[in-house]
């Protein structure tokens, strides 16, 4: 397991409120911009996600995580891999280490296969392997359609 | 203001258990291994700090920031600029775009020169110049340090 951070989700109350800070405001031209969610690209091959935080809560059980402020804490980092057997041992080696699984490794609605595991703070780590989820040599991000 | 991420601090209730979770159980190598800080390379340019979160708390004023679960999450994303003057700007632009000021551009004990705003959700955003953070063009992260 690499150290390795593919996205940085926030959980917003109001997604047109973030929407007009991020994109309008500040002027960070959005990766992928829809009504329910808006994707930035914040770095090489990372994306800064903007959700709502309800979403992003009903994605995982937080009563699962040790409690605390991070558990409570809208946000949740994503450690993408290369396959889902890979999915499979990272939380099986943060499960080792003492990470608490709030989601099992299961097909994701996004079309891919992934799981949560909470640190020992209760910080929400999402380990996932996304196909559509590319990084070209330069560290652009595109979303691709994965072969059938 | 181009959209960058160079930082991710976790705020943890102890150091010594969050290290020995990503260290030594996930076997995330450190970059920098201190009593009061511990880093690792999470990507290109860009570092993971896990700190305590009282003094994640005590380098700004949370009370400043918007009420709600964002605020008061004990962590804090970094966008690193090239000097000063841009840090400056860069909260000027935040301030206008709405974001809550809740440390004003000064000197910072790491050498450098910082400030924190907060977004609509209050999400704190430390905007920095640190000379000391170099980045090689491969993505690999540098501590030098600066000319006088």
């Amino acid at each position: 397991m690499q150290p390795h951070l593919s996205l940085v989700t926030l959980g917003v109350r109001d997604l047109p409120t973030a929407r007009r800070f991020y994109v309008e405001g500040l002027g960070w031209e959005p990766f992928l911009d829809l009504d329910e969610i808006v994707f930035i690209q914040i770095g090489h091959g990372l994306l800064f996600g903007l959700f709502p935080a309800t979403g992003l809560d009903a994605d995982v059980d937080p009563a699962l995580a040790p409690s605390g402020p991070a558990s409570a804490a809208p946000f949740a980092l994503a450690h993408n891999v290369d396959s889902e057997a890979e999915v499979d041992a990272a939380v099986a080696r943060a499960a080792a280490a003492g990470a608490t699984v709030l989601k099992r490794p299961q097909h994701a609605d996004f079309g891919g296969y992934h799981a949560y595991v909470a640190d020992p703070d209760g910080f929400r780590w999402e380990i996932a392997h996304n196909p559509g989820f590319a990084v070209d040599p330069d560290g652009t991000v595109r979303l691709v359609t994965p072969e059938p």
